[in-house]
């Protein structure tokens, strides 16, 4: 079962644990508390070993979609053939192993895949690790699509909502939260994860095997800082920008200069600084 | 110029943006503001590319150093010939590429470096990538040193102290720190970096090219959430707990218990909760 405002209905995001809390002048004191939780999901292309990343059990499919586009492996939905985890339902692990095979007749871009097949961790932060520049994925991207200008009022309420479908986080506060909403429609995908990258693949592996990307009128938004690699995850998708709860980096600004994205930070209570894109509000 | 508690002095950690602000009921203001700075390192090893990392410019040795560190490719100083930046001072692109050699008479071990080399970009989050199975690195860790036993109030006022050494986290709000501290010392070392696992690799590179490590009665303290990879460069380094601010998740917690470390989180104000270790506290 899998919702989209809250994700997989069965997996286990958080898990229980017997903390001790420290308060001055007492002593230690039992404190039940809840983690969210960090496993490891190792990424399988026709069999073979291309990645493992520490993420957040649920939506792997979703994960696996947003990564491989993010990674050039594949530029839509029908560039794949099937997402499966491997072993026997139930079976050990069997949560921890995921396959994914191009679609029939086709296959995964040699060069692209000899430059990047790791057989390695990446980590829970990290959603592009196999480039060997950075100028290689922004040769492939194109500018973000035109659409409606953003209210500014719209943009202000983002964050705000977007906390409202953070379950995770308000009882473990360890987890990340990603994203994808629209003027007329609202959040149309969120996601929590224990690493930012991670949140970020799957809002967009949701859209793009709901065959929705690119996304015309469409922003994503995260709960913290925002990177190059957060940009350039939604330049990758066709969003029109990015909005933030905390700093974009230097990088961040300039890449979503160049596609010409909206890009927004520091977006808390009605407030917020515009980085980039800023024709692309209304006044 | 490096100073241990704030880092290369010459280095452009923050860089001058013309930002605008949008608040309710007011028409869009120019805003001049601070962004972090968010550079790519391409870290060569005897001249071939081994991975590319997204960081804050500055202190790059330490950060090659905890990195070759956590990578499994060094054990100690003496596994290092030098580090040094390639091409001329003051060239374009000097700051952005630097180059490892192993210590004369030695190489780093061909079986890691086989498996882990990449060609490839490692995010400002990701100090991991390359590690097929996590169970291949814990493997060479051995347990966190014996130490006296820490008082509550020390680690308690860690974090506050922490935030202390952080200029440009209060410039910017878009820097993650790390430091090492020890009772009779305090911080021996702090940095600043866009990615988090780049501030920890910083601080134990620092304190390894320093023949520091490994640290009996030194902690590890992060700004944020601590993950499976913040314990395991803190095991690699040698050093006996972390402290974070927010949460730690699940696989962090299980790291830091199988290898003996204190594990705490929450670390605000005066209180903290404790998930591992709690027999290194002081009654």
């Amino acid at each position: 079962m899998s919702s989209l405002l809250t994700g997989q209905r069965d997996a286990a995001r958080q898990c229980a644990v017997e903390a001790s809390r420290s308060e001055p002048g007492r002593p230690l004191a039992a404190h039940p508390d809840e983690l969210c939780v960090e496993e490891p999901l190792e990424i399988r292309i026709a069999g073979e070993t291309y990645a493992t990343t520490l993420r957040t059990p649920g939506d792997d499919h979703e994960l696996v979609a947003g990564f491989l586009l993010a990674e050039g492996l594949i530029r839509s939905r029908s560039d794949l053939g099937g997402i499966a985890h491997c072993g026997r339902l139930g079976s050990p692990g069997f949560r921890n192993t995921i396959d994914v095979l191009p679609a029939p007749g086709t296959a995964f871009d040699e060069e692209t895949l000899g430059r990047t097949r790791r057989g390695s961790l990446t980590s829970a932060a990290c959603g592009m690790c196999g480039r060997k520049l950075i100028d290689d994925l922004l040769l492939r991207l194109v500018p973000a699509p035109p659409c409606a200008p953003f209210e500014r009022s719209f943009v202000a309420s983002l964050t705000t909502r977007l906390r409202q479908h953070q379950p995770t986080f308000e009882r473990t506060g360890g987890l990340h939260a990603a994203g994808i909403a629209e003027p007329a429609r609202g959040f149309l995908v969120v996601r929590e994860d224990v690493g930012r990258h991670n949140a970020v693949d799957k809002v967009i592996g949701r859209q793009l095997l709901d065959g929705a990307l690119p996304a015309p009128g469409a922003l994503l938004v995260v709960s913290g800082r925002t990177s190059f690699e957060i940009v350039q995850k939604a330049v990758a998708a066709g969003l029109c920008g990015v909005v933030g709860v905390s700093a974009p980096s230097s990088l961040a600004v300039s890449t979503a200069a160049h596609f010409g994205l909206l890009l927004c930070g520091f977006a808390r209570g009605e407030a917020f600084n515009v980085y980039a894109g800023k024709e692309r509000l209304s006044a």
